[in-house]
């Protein structure tokens, strides 16, 4: 762990806050570059009618436009929770150099859980990986999200 | 296969085509709902300076804007090359109901060659799967496109 990724890491937390507030699922994702942020995202499926709306491309693809290129080389991609296959495909597409994520995704996590997509040999380019930063925050933000959207579909079934 | 599919591998490899001429790899898509065209895309990686810019991503967006939502349920996906990790993830995500490809790609394909993310059990969906429609065409496209790049390549280290 580099000595700056919790305060990134908190950062992340508070664009997935953002993402819950607007309807989407609470995950935030942040780009990296020499101490700067260039890109920062919250999950946009549901606002955007999107499928590839997930905060990770989010900012990804912010930090490409102010770059002027597809590739990111260098940067690190800090995000609260585990990237699904399309997230981590796009993160080896984008030669984004380290990764930083939160909580662990045990259904669809591409990073560890059911795929090492990240750092497979066999593709193109690979990744260094931190897992678990601030993980029980970043789970614990989701969790609500899920309980209260559980409580308020009872609570209109009930009606 | 279905009577159509090459009929609209022939349209994907008319989108393939194009990128090239636009100075990306000639790799093109479909989506393709109730025998309509709802989406088309080619390769823009080079041209929006877009990591997330393969031509399936680029027609799954499209079809999502005309259907104002981020599932394309009941669709299915044409391209002329195995989807890599990223869009074959993103197939997963968007709900694609079935996937027809053309060539293999053996250093990434997300399929088949090094992954069977479409189709994967563990993952909240899968879809049907047809291979190799027309698949020398779309691989000759491809080679023809890598074989002129590298012949400039080497005419103007020469020059």
């Amino acid at each position: 762990m580099h000595e700056d990724d919790e305060r990134y890491m908190e950062e992340a937390l508070r664009m997935a806050a953002a993402a819950a507030e607007a309807g989407d699922v609470p995950v935030g994702a942040l780009v990296v570059l020499d101490g700067e942020i260039i890109g920062r995202g919250g999950n946009r499926r549901e606002v955007d009618a999107d499928p590839t709306g997930h905060a990770e491309i989010v900012a990804l693809r912010e930090a490409c436009r102010t770059m002027g290129r597809w590739r990111v080389d260098g940067a690190t991609l800090y995000v609260t929770l585990e990237p699904c296959p399309m997230c981590a495909g796009t993160l080896v597409n984008a030669r984004v150099a380290r990764l930083v994520y939160g909580a662990s995704d045990p259904k669809a996590g591409a990073v560890r859980s059911l795929y090492e997509l990240c750092d497979d040999p066999r593709l193109n380019h690979r990744m260094a990986i931190t897992t678990g930063v601030l993980a029980q925050r970043c789970a614990d933000q989701l969790r609500s999200f899920f309980r209260a959207a559980r409580a308020k579909h009872k609570a209109r079934a009930i009606k």
